[in-house]
C-alpha cells in the first residue's frame, strides 16, 4: 500500500507522512557507522572507513572534513550527497557569511542553513530528499562552548551531546548513554569513541580504518606563522599515528 | 477511494476536498502539543519539549521563535517545514515591511503574509502543503492590544482566546474553555498553560522538557542600553529556573 | 468513471465538462453562506462567523472586505483562496488601475478582472482552480447606480439583484426571490437579509455571530478630515452593536 | 477505448482525432444559442440571456461585445472563456495593430489572429483548448463588404452568411438555410433572427431575456462630437426597446 | 498494444516508430483531398471546397495561399494547424530572409525551412505533431525552374512531378501516375487537375466549390503600377469564371 | 515487460539498458542502406533514392550533403531528423568554429560535436534520440588524411575503413569485409560502392535512383574563380551521368 | 516489485535504494574492462579497444583521454556518456581553474568536481544518471605523488592503489590484489596492466587492440619548444610500437 505514495517526491501520504524521507533515512540506516561526543573541552567526530578491497587506499579517503576553521562534519549513508552538501554548506558559511560579516557563522547559524538546503530538497518538485544525515560539531567564539548537532535527511536537526547515526546506531547510541556524562573531557570522549568504534567495527581497529577529529583547543600550529594574536583552527584530524596510540592504551 | 487523488498535488476530489491539506493535518496531528493562551496583559505560548534519548541537549532547542520584537510563534507538525516558514516570516516582517515603513508589522498583517505562503503552497503545481500549524501571539502598538492566531496548512487562520494544537489538541481545547475567562492576568495564564501541559505531557514537568515564552510587558532591560525612551521586546522566552519556580507553586 | 478525469486539472471530459471546476464548486456548497441584496439606495453584503470553539475570538475576524472605497467583497467556500483573491484584487485596483488613471475602477471592470484571474486558473498547467465564489458589490460614480455581482470558481459572473453562495443558497435564493422588490431600500434590504440568516443559521442571531457591511451613502466621518468636497467611503461594516439593534427590532 | 487518449491534452488518437478538441466542442453544445445573419446592408447577431433566477439583472449581461468599432462578437459555450478571449482579440487590434498601423484590423485579419491564438491551446502542453465558438461579423472599409465568420475551439474558421451555435444549433441552422437569401436587408435579418430565437428559447421572447446586435451603417450618434467627417461606429447593441417594438411587429 | 505508446508524445515504439506522426497522417488521411502539378512552364495547385451547410459562404475561404510572390502552398489535414505552420512560414521567408538577404527564399530553401519546424513539434517535450501535409509549389529566379515538394507531418519532404493528398489521394495519385508526362504544359496540368478532382469530389464541380492557383508566367499586372523591370507574381488565384471556362471546355 | 521502461524518455531497464536508444537503433534499420569506402585517396559516400511513386522527382533530393569544404555526410534512418541534424552541424563548423578561428574544423572535432548532440537527446528529459546513424568522411588539412566515422543515435562513433547502415547494413558489410583492402583507390571505392549497392538495392541500378558522392582531389573548378593558391572543396556530389558512365563499366 | 520504482529518475525505494543508479551501474557492469595501476613512480591507464568488425580502424579511436598535462582518464561503460564528461571535465579545469588561478586543479579537486557533476545527475528531476564509471589518475605538483581514483555513476569516489571496473573487472581485481605491492615501479605496473588485459581479453593482445596511457616522468620532447624550465606533460598514450615491444617480453 505504502508503495503507492513514493513516485511524487513530495506527496504526504494519507497518514501525514513523507514516504521518500522515510526511505531516506532508510539509505541513512544502511550506511557506515559515525559518531560524535562532546565533552567539557571539545567534541570528537569519529567513523569507520571500511574497505571492500584491500587495493583501496585508505588514508587519501576523508569522511570527516572541516566547514569553518571551529566547526567539523561527518555523515552516514550516501558518500555523494554528502559531497554535495560539503560544498553547499562551505558556500554558505563564506560566500553568504564570511564575506559579508568578516566572521565564520555559529554552529547553530550553519546547520540552521545546512537543515534549510535539505528542507527545500523534501519540498520542491522533482528533487529527491538527500540520502545522508550529517554530525556536525562546533566551537562558538562569542560564549566559548561546544555544540554537538545532528541533522536528518527531513531536514529536522537538534543539539546532542553524544549521538551516532548509520547502520549500528541503536547499539551505540545506547553503549553512549551509559558511558556519557557532564564532566567528560576530550581524551575521555576520545577513549569512549573508540571503545564504541570496537564495538560496532567488524574485524580490528587501526589507525588506517577509522577516522577521527577533534573540535577542541586551537591548534596555533596549523596557522603557519607566529607572533599575531590570531588563533589557530579547533578542527583537527588525528593521524593514523595519535589513533594507534590511544589504541594501545584502550 | 481517497488515495486516487493524491498523488496530484493540488486536486479536489469529487466532493471538493483538497486531499493532501488534509493529509498535511494528519502530520500536525501527530506533532508534539503546543498551546496559546492570551490574557488581559499578555499571550503565554507553551510546547514540550519531547526527548528521544537521554543524550539530546534539550536546553539548546527552540520550539518558540521570536519573529518581531513584540510577535512570538510555535507549531506543532514538522520541525523542518517550520524552519522554513520562519525564515521566510521574518523576511517578510524584515525586508519587505520594517526596512519600507520603519515599524514592524503589526500582528494581523504578519499572520496574514504567512498564511498566503502556506495557501500559495497549496495551490501551485510541484509542491506539497507545508505539514504544520502555527501559532502566532502578538502585541500591536497602535491600539495597545495582543492578539492570538493559529495558522493551519491549507493557509486558514483565526483569532483565538486560547488553543491548542498537536497530538492532545482536542483534550487541552477542552481543558482551556473550562478554564478561561475574559479576567484572566498573565500569571494566570502562565498557571493554566502548565496545568494543560500537565494533562498532556507523559512523565513529569520540569523547566527542562517544556518551553514557555510571554508576549506581555516591554522588557527594557532586554535592549542592552538605557537612557532612551525606547522600549524594550515584548517577547521573552522563560527560564528553566522560571519555569520550575511556577511549577513548584502549582 | 467521472473520476478519470480528475487527476489532469484542466482536461474536459467526453460530454465537454470541466470536472475540476465543479468539484471546486462543491467546495463552495460546503462553505458557510453568505448572502447580498442591492437596493435603491445601496447594497447589504451578510455572512455568517461560524465558530467550531467558544474560544475563537469572533469579533478579531472580517469575512468581508472592502476592495477599493466604494466596492465590498464577502464568500463562500475556501478562507485561504478568498484571502489570496483579496490580495489580487486590491492589487488589479491599485496598481493596475488607480496608480495609472488617478481614479478606482468601476465595480464591472473590477469584476471583470477579477473573473480573469479565476478563469486563468482553470485553464493553465498545473494550478487548481479557486475553491471559492465571491459576492462583489460597489457604486458607480459615473452613472450614480449599485452594482452586485457574483464570481464563480470557473471566473463566471453574473450581475443579480440579491443572491446567496454556500451551504443554503438554494433555501435562501428562494426566500430571497419572494422578498425582492424593486423599491426595497438600504434599511428594508438589511431586514431582508437578517431574516434570510435566521432561517439558514443555527442558534441564535447575534451582533457577534453575523457580520454585515452596506456599501450605500458616503461614510464622510470616516476620511478622518473635514473642510473638503472629497466624499467618504460608501462601503462600511455595521458594528455588532448596530446589528444587535436590527436584530431586536425584527 | 476513446477515453484513453483524453488525458494527454493534445495528442493524437490512433484515428488522427485530438480527442480534447471534440470535448470542447461538446461543451459548446451545451451553450446557449447564438446566431449570426449578414444581409446586403448589415450583419446581426443574436443571442438568448437565460437566467436560472429571476434575481439575476439581466440588462446588466453583456453576452454580445465590440471588438474594433466595425467588429463585433457573440459565443456559445463558457462564458469565462469568451471573456478571456475577448481581452487577448481586443488587446490583438489595439495593440499589435492600431497602435503600429493607425487603423483597426479588417474582419478577416481579426478572425485569423483570434482562431490562431484558439489553435495555439490545442497544441501547447498543459493548456486546455477554449470551450467556446465565436460569431464574429464586421465591415471591411476597403472594399465596403460585411463578413461574418464563425470560430470553433480547434481555431478552425469559416465565412457564413448566416449560422447558428450552441445548443439549437442545428434546428437553427436548419430554419436559416431556408430563409436566408441574397437580398436580406437588415431588417430582415433581424426579423428572421427574432423568429428564430423564438423557436429555440423556452417562454416568452422579451427585450430582457434576448440580446442583439448590429454591424450596419455607422453611428455617427455616438461618436459623441460633430463636424468631423469621421463616421461613427457600425456596431450598436439594440436597446431592449427597439428589440421589443420589433418583437410586437413580429 | 500500440496504444501504449500514444502517451508520451515523442517516443520511439519498439520497432521504431514513432506512433503519435502515424496517427497525425491518419488526421491528414481523412482532410478533403488536394493535388499539385508540374509541368513545363508552370505548376497548378487544386483542392476542393467542401460545404457542410449551403450558409457557408465559399468565395471567401481560401485554401490554397501565397507564401512569397513566387511560391504558392495548399493542404490537406487540419485547418488551423495549416493557419499557424503559413504564418510562421512567411515569418521565415520575411523577417529571417528577406530583410537579411533582400530577396526571397527559393522554394527549397523555404521548404526545409517549413520541414523544420514541422520535424521540431515531433521532438520536443509536450507539443503534438502539426496535423497535415502541404504541397509547395514555386519558381526559383536563379535557374529558371519550377519545384514542387511534398510536406508530411513528421517533417519529410520530397519533390514530387505531380502529387496528391488527402482522403482520395491514393486514387488520384494513380490516375496522375497515368496522365502525367515531361511535356505537359500549364493548361494541360490545369486540365488534368480538374478531371482529376472530378472523380474525386462528390457532386458537381464549379468555380465556387473547388480552388485553383498557379505559379507560372509573371502576373505584371498585379504590380498596380508600370514603367519599371520588376516583374509581378507569379503566383495567382484563378476566379470561379476561369475555373467555370475551363469546365465547360472539359 | 521491456515495455514498461519505455515512457521515460531517458530511464535505464533493470538490465542497464537505454531503451528508447535501441528503439531509436530500429528505426535506422529500418532505413535506406548507406554506405561508406575510405580510399587511399579519398572516400565515398553512397546511397540508394528510393522512391514510393513514379511522379517523384528524385533528381532534386539530396540525400548526401556537405557540412564543411572537406566534409560530407550521408544517413539512414528518419529524413527530417537528418536535415535538423545537418542545421545544427553546419552551425556548428561555422558559428562555432570557423567564425572563431577561421578555419573549419577537423573532421574529429566536428564528429565529436554531432555525436554530442546526439546523446544529450539520450539524456535530457522531454526530448527523443535522433533516429539517425549518420557516414561522415572527410579530410583533414593538417596531416593530409582521410577520415570515415559512423555515429549512431547513442552519440557513440567508431572511425571505420568501410561501413553501412540501414536496412542491408550487415549483409553489405560482409561485402564490404571481403572487398576492402588498405591499397584501393577513389576508382576502386566506387566500384565496390556500387557493387555493394547493386546486391542491396532492388530493381536496376542508374544515375537516377542511386546517390554517390566523393571526397578526394579539391575540386578547383567549383570555386569559381582562378588566380589564387586556394584549392576548391574536396565534396563533390557525382551526376547522373558519371553514375551510369560507372555502372556500364561494372 | 523494483520495476515500480525506475521510471521517476530519482525516486528512493522502500529500502533506501536509488535504482536508477544501480541499473546505470549494470550499464558499466557489460561494458570493455579498463584497468588503472599506481607505482611508486607513475601511473598506468589501461583498456582494450573492442571491435565488433575488422572494417573499424582500431588506431584512431581514443578510449583514454587527457583531462590536463599532468592527469588522464578512461572509462567502463556507454561511451557516449564518456565524451560529455571529458568536455565537461575540461571545462571545470580549464575556464573554472585555469583561467582563475593560473594553474590546473590537482588530482583530488578535479575528480571531487567531476564527481558532483555526476551526483547531480542522481538527484535532479528529468535527467538519468551517467551511464559510466571513471578511472582517473594524476600527478599532484605540491607535494609530488600520484594519485589514482575510481569514480561511479553515483558520484562516489575512491582512492585506489589498482582498481579494475567493466565486464571482467571482479576477476582483474583479484588478480591485481595477487600482483600489487608498495614498491612497484612504473614498467611493472605495465607489466602487470598487460598482463591483467591478457586474461580478460578474448584473442591476443596487440598495440592496436589495447590501449595504454601513462602518467608518470615529464615528457619534455612532447612540449615541442626547448630552453625554458618548463616541464612536459606527465600524460602520455604508448605507440603500437612501445606496446608491442612490452607483449613480446611479457
Amino acid at each position: 500500500m505504502a508503495d503507492r505514495y513514493s513516485f511524487s517526491l513530495t506527496t504526504f501520504s494519507p497518514s501525514g507522512k513523507l514516504v521518500q524521507i522515510e526511505y531516506a533515512l532508510n539509505a541513512v540506516k544502511q550506511g557506515i557507522t559515525s559518531l560524535a561526543i562532546k565533552s567539557t573541552n571539545g567534541i570528537v567526530l569519529a567513523t569507520e572507513k571500511k574497505s571492500s578491497s584491500s587495493l583501496i587506499k585508505l588514508d587519501d579517503q576523508l569522511k570527516i572534513e572541516t566547514l569553518t576553521p571551529n566547526i567539523g562534519c561527518t555523515y552516514a549513508g550516501m558518500g555523494p550527497d554528502f559531497r554535495v552538501l560539503l560544498d553547499k554548506s562551505r558556500k554558505v558559511s563564506h560566500t553568504n557569511y564570511k564575506r559579508i560579516y568578516n566572521e565564520y557563522p555559529s554552529t547553530k547559524i550553519l546547520v540552521d542553513e545546512i537543515a534549510k538546503i535539505m528542507q527545500e530538497a523534501t519540498q520542491s518538485g522533482g528533487v529527491r530528499p538527500y540520502g545522508v544525515s550529517l554530525l556536525i560539531g562546533g566551537f562558538n567564539e562569542h560564549d566559548q562552548t561546544y555544540l554537538l548537532y545532528q541533522v536528518d535527511p527531513s531536514g529536522s536537526y537538534f543539539p546532542w551531546k553524544a549521538t551516532a547515526i548509520g547502520k549500528n546506531a541503536t547499539a551505540v547510541k545506547t553503549f553512549l548513554e551509559k558511558r556519557w556524562n557532564e564532566n567528560l573531557e576530550i581524551e575521555d570522549a576520545i577513549h569512549i569513541a573508540l571503545l564504541a568504534l570496537k564495538e560496532s567495527v567488524d574485524g580490528e581497529l587501526t589507525g588506517e580504518n577509522i577516522e577521527l577529529a577533534l573540535i577542541s583547543e586551537p591548534n596555533d600550529d596549523m596557522l603557519g606563522f607566529k607572533g599575531t594574536d590570531m588563533s589557530g583552527p579547533r578542527f583537527r584530524l588525528l593521524s593514523a599515528e595519535e589513533i594507534n596510540d590511544r589504541l594501545e592504551a584502550l
